[in-house]
């Protein structure tokens, strides 16, 4: 199951306009055509609408929201990723680089100096 | 490379306060000790600055800078997750979920009509 | 032209469903038409796009573009306030107060001990 | 009382550090003092916020949070117009602009197009 990230980048990257995406079709394509902005733009609602989610699960909503509205933050994250000519693995290693150098508390650290 | 979202999510739980986390050490763990609005705040914010740092790239800053805040944006996300329970696997499975069922352009057909 | 706010909040209060509002026709009514959701969700990317904007404003694009977001935002503001029965005279208020009780200063050390 | 919008606008203006304004002491100066992404920053967070007390406002929590919000995310607004040698009466004028062309319908059609 791990290597869904890898699946989903190789999709998006077929999406784009490039590699033969058409924008009449894909919703991703769609995005890539617009470019940039609405791409920024789709990974500051996407995590709106996650906060929004974990406030509904705190008032009798389902929690599946969250993890829908994450999914959806996550791809959006992915597309931005993609049309900076960056994956997910950049991502994973940046995350691996922090634990492997120091641990999460090294994280703390730097945070609390802020 | 790709079991780096479970190691995290591993390292995230051990940080809550029931697990003996301690947020006098721990980033982490002082988030859990302030709550749902603290974390909640965190992914709005790293969307934030991962949308000025991808404008950023497009002004001659380096593209790492995106990887760095996306890193970010997915840690506290995943942080969000374990507040309610959830972990990164559930993110992934609604990914493969949306793939497997119809492909992307389920996601597209889906989108447009909102 | 300091009524400003105050016209305009009169005008999104008209275009409330229950005072005649057309989604149809009006675009604000079509918000609250949507409800809750959605106007939280403007907010939200309103102010993802005046911060796209102040980067922009970096990188030689116009400085109107800001002002352009900026009154994108007090506007979706403004219709969420109205939502929840509220007015931008409130807001005021709540500005003048604070600057009232103690100055702006007030507000440094309130956050400072954040 | 809706002139306060000029003098909070005043205000900030005195706190900029060319202006004489103190980062010790001040909390606007020690934005100012931090510079663009500081204030964007503040900018993203509080509408975030703005939109967790509306939701909040829906579970039984007072709507006065949401007033309080709503006016830390017109005030850091206010500290990126300045930040930009822009005022709100730039935002006011660009307000009534559209009123005054075509009123708030005009911005129904502009923004349908999208």
């Amino acid at each position: 199951m791990n290597d869904i990230l890898t699946r989903v980048a190789s999709v998006i990257e077929s999406r784009k306009i490039a590699n033969g995406g058409d924008p009449q079709k894909s919703y991703v394509s769609s995005l890539f055509a617009k470019g940039d902005d609405a791409i920024m733009k789709k990974v500051g609602e996407e995590a709106t609408e996650t906060v929004m989610a974990a406030k509904d699960a705190r008032n009798n909503m389902p929690k599946s929201k969250i993890v829908y509205e994450c999914a959806d933050l996550w791809f959006h994250s992915m597309i931005l990723l993609a049309q900076f000519g960056l994956t997910p693995d950049d991502v994973l290693n940046e995350l691996a680089r922090r634990e492997g150098i120091s641990g999460i508390e090294e994280k703390a650290s730097r945070k609390k100096t802020r």
